[in-house]
């Protein structure tokens, strides 16, 4: 059996023009690890109608799943529902069990429920909500593409609201050996052990610690016998090697 | 006159798999707003051969520079110069400058210049070397591709190098008014000044603060004099905005 992909977007012009730096990714990368489905890529873009289109479209085909973030708010770069429905070919509508949600939240609040805010119930027709716990407003799932809010505790909000509906794998496992060598001297013996245990992920990063070169190896792999068999090698290679 | 356009491909399997947050996207993302590139894309994808070559593939043909992260060390995971040389249909062979950099360095600091550090002169044919004032072995630029290594604070050094030999364009400015009303309030009358400067970039970026809902609103252009006249213009419909 093999994992389920996936791709993440993140859409929004405040993270390539180095304004914000994005959190959602490595969060969700967790997350879809701890859950056994292998995120193969992700993707930056900004608030353009035609790159998000364009790159749902490659992502979506590609992938089991596609996870965005960003650009489903009230104002006017937010352009992510308009881009979804349009890449996925259905009409964008105000829908009314969206629009209950966030009537009874600004009734319950005493905000006014106006115009931009009845933007957040624009959903492509066919979609899934998203439960969104914090400020009410959701996300929706369509065919394989989930799209959720960028500001970090609403995404990840909804990431929990999501996940659980998502048929997962086996969940991605590490071990991870720090030696205290540099990369040019373990490079051979830790090639000869990614041959042979081809079906791992073995990766080798390095760091400068008080002048010194050492390398964090960490092993991945989805079967923990297998892992635990190319730890206890690794750790013959190196006997000198930390933890 | 418009900007050259960049994307940022940042390769390796630790930042798809949770383990490791990206630094370099944000730091470049910053640098190239600086000298006036505007980053329009960032892709992250794993150690894999097709996957690296495919997506160096469409983003060079896309953007006047392509800068990449990652995958140039001396181990069996660094496949990068290799996925270049592939992509751009060019060989790939130790070249003797950057060999000869590697032996004064690895003589210099009495280690084996061993098979695994002679790796990192392989540099694909007709490139140019980037400087590494960190750890000696190079980087290099191939046509419009800037190849870097993933550890942060050599791929901040090799930006430092690069970066000089670029033609830039205007610096991205930006200017920022914070509000302290949530986005749905101020989304009208935002919506209308972004039509009104449509030359200029304008972001709202909601947060909750003590309970409260604010909104940054960020002003992003290349001409100083809009960016003041559409910031005066904001402030005077939001009177009571803080800075």
């Amino acid at each position: 059996m093999t994992n389920p992909t996936a791709a993440i977007l993140i859409i929004g012009d405040e993270i390539l023009s180095g304004r914000t730096r994005d959190a959602n990714m490595h969060f969700l990368a967790g997350e879809l690890a701890r859950i056994g489905v292998d995120l193969r890529e992700a993707r930056f873009v900004p608030d353009r109608h035609e790159a998000i289109i364009s790159a749902v479209n490659d992502l979506r085909s590609g992938h089991d799943h596609l996870f965005t973030s960003g650009g489903i708010g009230p104002t006017h770069d937010d352009i992510t529902a308009d881009a979804i429905a349009a890449a996925l070919g259905v009409r964008l509508a105000i829908r009314e069990d969206a629009r209950a949600l966030l009537a009874a939240h600004y009734d319950r609040t005493g905000l006014d429920f106006n115009a931009a805010r009845q933007r957040m119930a624009r959903i492509p027709e066919g979609a899934t909500l998203i439960d969104n716990p914090i400020s009410t407003a959701p996300g929706f799932s369509l065919e394989n593409v989930h799209v959720m809010a960028g500001v970090p505790n609403i995404f990840q909000a909804m990431v929990a609201s999501l996940l659980p509906r998502l048929a997962g794998g086996r969940p991605l496992l590490s071990q991870t050996l720090r030696i205290d060598q540099g990369e040019g001297v373990i490079a051979g013996p830790l090639g000869d052990l990614a041959r042979e245990f081809a079906d791992l992920g073995i990766g080798s990063y390095p760091f400068i610690q008080n002048g010194a070169h050492g390398s964090n190896i960490v092993i991945r792999g989805t079967d923990a016998a297998r892992l635990d068999a190319a730890m206890a090698r690794l750790a013959a290679i190196f006997p000198k090697a930390g933890t």
